[in-house]
């Protein structure tokens, strides 16, 4: 979408549910071995009681959002803000959800409110995108 | 490291090479099939004339120092603020650097600057990272 | 979408570069070890002189439009038929293209013609699948 | 093996457990993240009230027994029609069969039966494979 057709109050959303499988892979390509997302017997005894998923990889639900729908193929990412507010458990499925805030259309940039929760609608993280939609 | 063995100042890297694989993987692990990152003719007409990593893959080395290095296991992340500068391309080399910048001893959290810059030392992203480092 | 949403011509397209990852990572999930796929050595003396993609693997771009966009996610997959017509490569980016062709309303059945090509037009698939759209 | 080595009802099999991280690199390289595969939520309302796998999945298994088995290394993928009858669920043992149903001398052409069933004996789904055996 240009920046002509979105507006404020303008959301999108996805979901998936987080495996195992994700936190491994994550953690090869990122190279965050942290014991706390790849070492259950370290992870019992933390604060969080079992292995969390990456804060990144819950926070990569946003930007799958913003690439993919709104604004969609073609947009530039140019800032994000994150407060990671919860952890992400195995099993949990996550809804990353951008909502249009503040559209500057002489700069072609655009800034969205981003939040990701639970199934249980336990906020995960919240922030601010910044983007430039893809031009007309 | 605990906060007491903390100093301004204090600084860790961690440097990993960007393969096409790693933003395969990212790509199924995130849901981001934007085509900027896995679509080759599509990314030959775009602003960057070929594929890019996803900028939160390049975040995820931040993370990487973070989690394992400064101030290490058991750092809890609070917060990153994130501003991508330049894209990271596939056979880019990207060096993530963290930086300690304040220290408040009281609420046990640190605040580090944080970058990632290619191989050629281009400036690929820039923040700050608010991070509870463990506890003694 | 649901069956009353959908039109006999109505076309959707999924685009992505096929990389030695998606190859690698197809002959673990699949089992299918063939050397066309995993050996150079044997690929460079066999009839397309080089390692060739999963037919399966170019036959899922279709699965990916159908299961995402039309009619997208609900859908149940009843048929699909599969003639390859050319090899997928390393490196050719594929488009998967449904364009439907006939709608049983009464049995809430779809009948879409299927192809696949790559970026210089060649037919690399041809086929029909049957799918169930979602319910209203 | 070649035509000549091949008679009708020979058959070979392939037997291979379906895991999430099957389903989660299927996700990935397909682009296929129709939520019925990666949203646990969203499956458990579905018909099948859990997560599936791809068909396409499922169907690759009947290629790994032509690649590798019969008739084997060289063999030529010139057509293949599914039927899918009953999804395939994280866990289950998938057993894909190919039974010779059909042998073209002069155009080097063989046709087999494709089924794949899970481990309770439950029909997955069925079809026809179309193949050119190597030539000696």
């Amino acid at each position: 979408m240009t920046i002509q057709e979105i507006k404020i109050g303008d959301s999108a959303v996805f979901q998936k549910t987080v495996t195992e499988t994700d936190i491994i892979l994550f953690a090869g390509v990122s190279g965050d071995l942290n014991p706390a997302h790849i070492n259950e017997v370290w992870a019992a005894q933390s604060r969080f009681k079992k292995r969390i998923a990456h804060g990144m990889l819950t926070a990569s639900f946003v930007s799958a959002v913003l690439g993919m729908q709104l604004p969609g193929p073609g947009t530039i990412y140019l800032e994000q803000s994150l407060r990671f507010t919860a952890p992400t458990y195995i099993g949990d499925t996550v809804e990353a959800k951008v909502t249009v805030a503040e559209i500057l259309v002489e700069k072609n940039i655009v800034k969205l409110e981003t939040t990701c929760t639970n199934q249980e609608g336990v906020l995960l993280l919240k922030g601010m995108a910044t983007v430039m939609p893809p031009r007309a």
